[in-house]
Parts: structure tokens; sequence; C-alpha cells
């Protein structure tokens, strides 16, 4: 079964912290071996994980971005949201991580991001936990 | 098993949409709920998610990355694709999609789409649709 | 199960090749045909495939991501090392390469790397090897 992650986004751009919300799926499952995998259907958002202390990491994180694809520039699409679309590309749609004793096997300071790149908005994630096939 | 998807790309950078050939795949699979696995098994080609509507999108995404990573620089690979290989990488080489009721569970404005950076080539997608695992 | 694979990098930033580490995983594992999947606990590190044969290929890739996200910037987290969460973002922290007639379905020349943005260090990469799962 696929589960649905419902987030609201709260600004144009921004990392939004989602592992509580990936842990508890992982803890409702049952699965004690096995792998998380997650999906973000949209275009303008993405999938990135990185570090859940100091929030100024995430702070960089979207700066760069920014600069790296501005806001202004000789975009062909009228929505004016390509910058969006290239950033969200750029971080990627889909996700796997490790399950171990019941419990993400993320880094000590790796969090699950959704990348939000224009918002705000109503965001959905899917996620599936499965456990580990046994080789023959 | 895998199975093989042979792409033709016709300029030097572009995205092709490939979403109703791993469609095609999903279906002849009869797989109902379940996860499919794209891998694309080059270095200068990557592979990404992205709006399906517009192409102006996909040409903002290309001419972008172009800006980002330009054809002339002081690269040291002497066969003169450097950037493909860097543009490739931005973008990655496997995604998974959901599957859910015999379809992939793409958002509405989602298309799969091989990312050419140093074509035009023959390209190959290898791509598996798995049922899903049930929970323990 | 999942194979922990610890890698130690000798410099700050570089492409080390797990290609041969991973393979190895591979063919303990009696998989004939499968997924092998690999996921990077940290933050300042990333995994990506790239060229396997000219070393100039990694070097540009190196080179070009350190002048999109230049070590010198207006960032705010006090470590110092925004850059390498941006670049390891970039790059991503999971992957998935299929398995068939026991090896891994690579293209020719396609290798593995453990991307270093912050090193030099002792890395972990965690390696899983499924079977492919029958379609009902």
């Amino acid at each position: 079964m696929w589960a649905k992650l419902t987030i609201r986004t709260s600004t144009k751009t921004e990392l939004v912290d989602i592992t509580t919300q990936v842990q508890e799926i992982v803890q409702r499952s049952s699965v004690r071996d096995g792998i998380c995998y997650l999906f973000i259907p949209h275009t303008t958002a993405g999938l990135t994980l990185n570090e859940n202390w100091d929030p100024s990491v995430r702070e960089d994180i979207i700066r760069t971005l920014n600069k790296l694809v501005p806001q202004a520039g000789d975009y062909r699409h009228v929505e004016g949201n390509s910058p969006a679309h290239i950033k969200a590309s750029l971080m990627g749609f889909s996700a796997m991580i490790p399950i171990r004793n019941s419990h993400l096997l993320l880094g000590t300071w790796q969090g699950i991001y959704l990348a939000e790149f224009d918002g705000p908005r109503q965001r959905n994630v899917w996620v599936h936990v499965a456990p580990l096939n046994q080789s023959p």
C-alpha cells in the first residue's frame, strides 16, 4: 500500500522537514528490516535529505539554489515558475532509505525534506515501506 | 525481468518524453500495486521527471542547465563532453515511481524524461515493474 | 540485510570509485536478477554514477561543482561547510542499479562514485541486494 502524506508549505521556497511523518509510517508498518520508498508527484517541488540540526544549512541550500537559478531570467514558460521546475529536477522526485531494527537508517544529522520551490501550497508525498526480500 | 527501452534522441541536448513507453511496460506487467524502477546506463544522459504540458518548461530546463554548465569552459577531459557528464550527474541515473491501480502514480503534470546532453544518439533505459511486498 | 561499506576518503572534494566493493556484495548475494540499492547516511557527501575510464571527467565534475557552489560565499551556517551540504543534495543520497546475470547492469563507461565534499573522512555506504519480485 502506498501511504499519502499531505504537507502544507508556508512560503515560496523552503525545505520542510517530513522525517517524523515518514518515521511514523515506518513504525506503523511493523517492518523490521526493509526499504522506505518516497515519491513526490509534483513538478515544482522535490525531495532531498540534509542536515536536521542547524536550520541555517537549509537556508543556505535554498539561497544557493535561488542564486544558481534566479527568479528573473530569460525564461520561455509564461507561468513564471520555470526556476521552480528546474530546482525540483536538481533535487529529484524519488528517494529510498534503508530500514533497520524498525527505524530509518538515517545518518545522525540526516533529515528528510520536501523541497518547496513554488509555494505556499498543499503538497503530497507517497510513502511505501517494504520488508527486505530474502535472497534465494 | 528488466525490460529495455531503446530511444533515439534527435539533437545535442533535449528532454525526450518516455512516459508512454514506460506506462506500456507497466500495463503489460499486470501489476496492480507496485513500484516501477528506471535506470539509464549512460554517463552523458540522465533521467528526470517534469512538466508534460507546456514544452517551454523543458526548453527552460535545458537552457538553464546549459547556462550553469557551459559548453565552453576550462575542462580537462579531451573529448569535449565534460558538460554532458556533469549535467547527467545533476539529473541522476535512477528513479522510482509508485504504481497504483495498474497506473504510474504520477502527478497530473508529471512526465518521465530522458535527459540527453550529448546527442543525437541511441540510448537505453532499463525498466522493472515489481508488485508490492506485503508487510508481515 | 543491509551491508555496510566503509570508505576512507583522502581529500576535501573527490569522487571515490566504489564499483568493485559494490560488485563484491552483489556476487556474495548470489542474486541472479535483482536490484542493488545504495544509500549514503551523510549530509556532506553524496552518491553518483559517471565515467570510469578517463579520470579527468571526475576532475571536471568536481571542479565544476566547486565553481557553481564556491567555498567562499555569503553562507549563514557557521561550520563553513554549507557548500558541501549543497553539492551533496545536488548529487543525491540514494541510487538503484539493476542486476542481471549476477552482475550490476552498468553501462560500459559507468562507475559508482562516493562524492566527497567535506573530506578527508571515513564514510559509510549501505548496500542491499534483492532478487526481483515475480509479477503475480
